[in-house]
């Protein structure tokens, strides 16, 4: 087989793992497990490359045609032995501000395994990938000046300057939901913050904080229900300081917004957050765009292969719309 | 005369101009003026061109020799035909709040009358000048995740990720001194924000609120006048915030700290500073690094003449300490 034959994709979130291979054509296959939070500290890892490797036997395909692998992960990561590895909170009990995982690892390794059964590996946090995802096949292609914001569970972002994602040190940019906003409100973050954006703003910290769901919130904000409303006012005021703020660091272009909140209260929000945009610092802020993520739930998969995958290969996935087939 | 004999150097802010020559062994000479408010839009230009050759003139060298011309500037930016142009709020009185700049420019060009006259020229705004400038002679020498921030008058940032110096759409990248950190302190900034971090800390905010000036304040907070010791250690506090909000976006693993106010209390803040970095989010702020600048008063012009310098003229500038010596 060619070099490239196939290209892998891993999607490692804190609840499950889904691991996809595709072809010049688009997805091929893809099976879903659990996170593994037991176990010794590559179990994670292991548990990877043997959906890759299931993934291949599901389309019929050999396993030795991997040729890449690209990789969405919650972060934050951390170096082992020079390679990335995982340090994520809701994966790694040593990480954790609760004493409800199994396992007291501190630092997963990923980048290394993965190196040892792949000629090509390229991982990045999910908001990252998804900005890479957006890019490629979504909102922003081409873009230089780029942001993919997440307002979901939680905040995170993902940030292109000048037509370079940003990686930093550890490969960890983009934590901007953990920007202190404010310093009077007691909402605590699972980070040990309190009044960072995440804090105030975030699906789960919301949740909390009220004793209802996220959802049940927006909908009764958006029925008139004068305290749901004031709470979902606030938190678009809040997500346009955070979009502002962001805005005056980097000189964005265009912020690309997905996740669940926006998803379903975006349009009714917009006019709220832009309200914080448009009367700040008008040489930075004058044009902003914000508009909508366009891959919805596969974005995690097709930035991890939009990672790796051949860069002769992306015309025709455009083309073919790859994400609105099952693979 | 071979190409590149000369490159020059221009630092342009509210108050005065200065513009260099230098050739492969340091700066030749160096002239100022203060920066022209009135006339036409391109006086400013015109005045920048005219300052270079008087230093070519000083200096006993041809005009024609200078080929490329570094900028350090004033910001923000805008375009004008496509170039960069300045709408700075302290030269442009069409940008500025208060009325006493005798000019209605909203945006002075800069790029294109330079590139009518020089071969290369390139320019950053001041604190990105800066980084580039401690990157090439100074503190962060080769450091890919570097960030510079000054504690003046102002506060501005320049950031380098993965080696990359950042620019933005319009080259406005670093105006992280407009972020907004406090929901509830009504000071005032020069851009008309309340509780962003120049608001809350820049010299010249911090003087306006307090009726006197920031140096008296600071030197009142280490003889332990208590009042003057609560707005000192507010001050680093914010200070700390901010960089852990920088931090936190960007993956930084350094931060080049200038600045008078970091000049002249940068050892006794710097305790108060990293206890903000320090007690959050260590799998981001472990290890970062807080330095001093190290090029001091010359760091616009050195920054200016490292945007465009051959670099094979950097290693004889660093073992000269170029910046030590009078042009």
């Amino acid at each position: 087989m060619n070099k490239r034959s196939l290209v892998g994709a891993l999607d490692i979130g804190g609840t499950k793992i889904a691991a996809g291979i595709a072809n010049a054509n688009g997805p091929l296959a893809r099976v879903t497990e659990p996170t593994p939070k037991s176990g010794t500290p590559d179990t994670v890892a292991r548990q990877c490359i043997a959906m890759l490797h299931a993934a291949c036997d599901q389309a019929g395909v050999p396993r030795e045609a991997i040729d890449a692998v690209g990789v969405s992960s919650a972060g934050p990561f951390a170096q082992v032995d020079g390679m990335l590895g995982l340090a994520s909170p809701n994966i790694c009990g040593g990480q954790a501000q609760s004493a409800d995982l199994p396992n007291d690892w501190v630092v997963i390794p990923l980048e290394g395994p993965l190196r040892e059964q792949f000629a090509t590996v390229a991982i990045e946090n999910d908001c990252v990938s998804a900005l890479v995802a957006e890019r490629t096949f979504g909102a922003v292609q081409g873009e230089p000046n780029c942001v993919y914001v997440t307002w979901s569970t939680g905040i995170g972002f993902g940030f292109c300057v000048d037509g370079h994602i940003l990686h930093g040190k550890h490969g960890n940019t983009g934590h901007a939901g953990h920007m202190l906003m404010s310093e009077s409100s007691d909402a605590l973050c699972g980070c040990g913050n309190r009044g960072d954006l995440e804090a105030l703003i975030s699906g789960r910290n919301l949740a909390n904080r009220l004793g209802q769901s996220t959802a049940d919130v927006f909908d009764a904000a958006r029925n008139n229900e004068p305290a749901a409303r004031a709470i979902a006012e606030d938190a678009a005021r809040w997500f346009g300081r955070g979009l502002y703020n962001v805005a005056v660091a980097l000189d964005t272009r265009v912020f690309v917004v997905g996740g669940s909140v926006w998803q379903h209260h975006g349009e009714w929000l917009l006019p709220m957050v832009r309200r914080e945009l448009d009367t700040r610092m008008h040489a930075l802020t004058d044009g902003v765009e914000i508009v909508p993520a366009r891959l919805g739930g596969l974005v995690a998969d097709f930035g991890a292969f939009a990672q790796v995958m051949p860069q002769e290969w992306v015309q025709g996935w455009r083309e073919r719309e790859a994400w609105k087939h099952e693979a």
